[in-house]
């Protein structure tokens, strides 16, 4: 409901990472399947979860007699180890192991190292197609007798910043997030307590306001994201300013805001 | 969702009638089980369905680790069979077999026949708080020697009616429910198609809007609400408007409106 809300295109959707089987981390995705097989999808859609998912869908599957339009891929992953789940030219996925009541993953979504930018104004007649391509790759174009023609740098701009986004929720504080999340450009991370209620996030294993700004602040973060409150905070913005406190370039992770990447 | 929009004050709700496993009719279910553990409800809850429900819901809480705050009660029934679920002293329920491309039932919510009403105007001095429960139940007041004391009728008023209300979702067209639904005051009938997709709704086991009116007709009900209809209609009146001219006692069942029973 909330990704026809949004607009978001719902079959371009081919990968879907489940951190935990909590109720609110998964229970919309039945729903999900659902709808993307009345919709008539026929592309393969990729599931990444813990052990279960698949017994659960199956089960539904089952008493519903349902076979779907398109292939479901089951990827079980062990969150208590990190692991690449997912990699393609352009961008990869790894999970952050999370301490929670049960087993809890986070995702670490990568750019890898773009291509250089051919600097349009240098254009010369003569180039041809591969020498543009070569050159994006970073190489000079040399003759038949080993010579440079085009030296790279006279003709390309640096890479665009490749870009990182982690998303750890939920989470108890852990100071081992720290060295996995160094230098990303946008953390999400759980803050469902404020600091009074230190006592109740340790217990349900959950992260404060502040404790997600530590971690953000010792990984040295562009950004963060706070999100997964209690249902007790009417009002989200002293959870904000706790966080801001200690890591000023935070946000609330509210449904439906967009979040711009910064270098 | 739709329980909070509408304010049905969720933990009054003891007994969950779910007619059969397709998607659309209890994926929110565990999201509800899981509200009333978190809203604290401690009292049993009952849930009545063809098997698997049981199954599939131990199989949500094996993974999450969870122990609800109270007592799922399942009890399963077999969908071919009609059968009393439950009953008190006020009210009983039973199934009501559908043909549908899973087993399906609908549910007969009857009420008992209701105590006779004491006629206030008539009231006498010297009657006791037993002579009134007497009356009540239908009965004169008689003295140690047989001698009547108080007439019952020329105290009373006669029960107000019994109501009665049919859910019949999700079925194809099928004469066999007229005999089950004769005389009650309120059916619920899906209408998923119009005439004009008759093959589809023969195909799919589904109903039109002209085939909930004539059982509806047939079974002399008092009115009829259609719903559950195909996502295909954009305007709903069309389908009024095919049941209407059937049935003219008919309303759509949208959600969030009230239906008054009609004796």
């Amino acid at each position: 409901m909330q990704l026809q809300r949004y607009q978001i295109p719902v079959q371009k959707i081919n990968h879907i990472f489940i951190s935990h089987l909590h109720g609110d981390h998964y229970l919309g995705l039945m729903g999900l399947l659902f709808s993307m097989h009345l919709q008539k999808r026929t592309s393969e859609l990729h599931l990444y979860s813990a052990r279960g998912l698949d017994e659960i869908i199956l089960l539904h599957l089952k008493y519903s007699k349902s076979v779907l339009n398109y292939n479901l891929i089951f990827h079980s992953f062990d969150p208590t180890q990190s692991a690449l789940l997912w990699e393609d030219e352009a961008l990869s996925v790894e999970t952050i192991p999370l301490i929670h009541k049960i087993p809890c993953a986070g995702f670490l979504f990568r750019e890898k190292i773009k291509p250089r930018r051919i600097d349009k104004d240098k254009l010369q007649d003569g180039m041809m197609l591969q020498h543009i391509a070569s050159l994006k790759s970073g190489m000079d174009i040399i003759d038949d007798k080993g010579n440079i023609i085009y030296k790279n740098e006279d003709f390309t701009l640096p890479p665009r910043p490749s870009l990182s986004y982690a998303f750890c929720s939920d989470t108890a504080y852990n100071e081992s997030l720290i060295e996995r999340l160094k230098g990303i450009n946008l953390l999400y991370h759980e803050a469902t307590f404020m600091e009074d209620e230190k006592d109740k996030a340790k217990e349900t294993m959950h992260s404060t306001a502040a404790d997600a700004a530590r971690i953000a602040r010792a990984a040295s973060v562009t950004q963060l994201a706070i999100g997964h409150f209690s249902a007790r905070y009417k009002d989200l913005d002293p959870l904000l300013a706790e966080a801001k406190a200690i890591f000023p370039n935070t946000s609330l992770a509210i449904e439906g805001e967009t979040f711009e990447l910064e270098a």
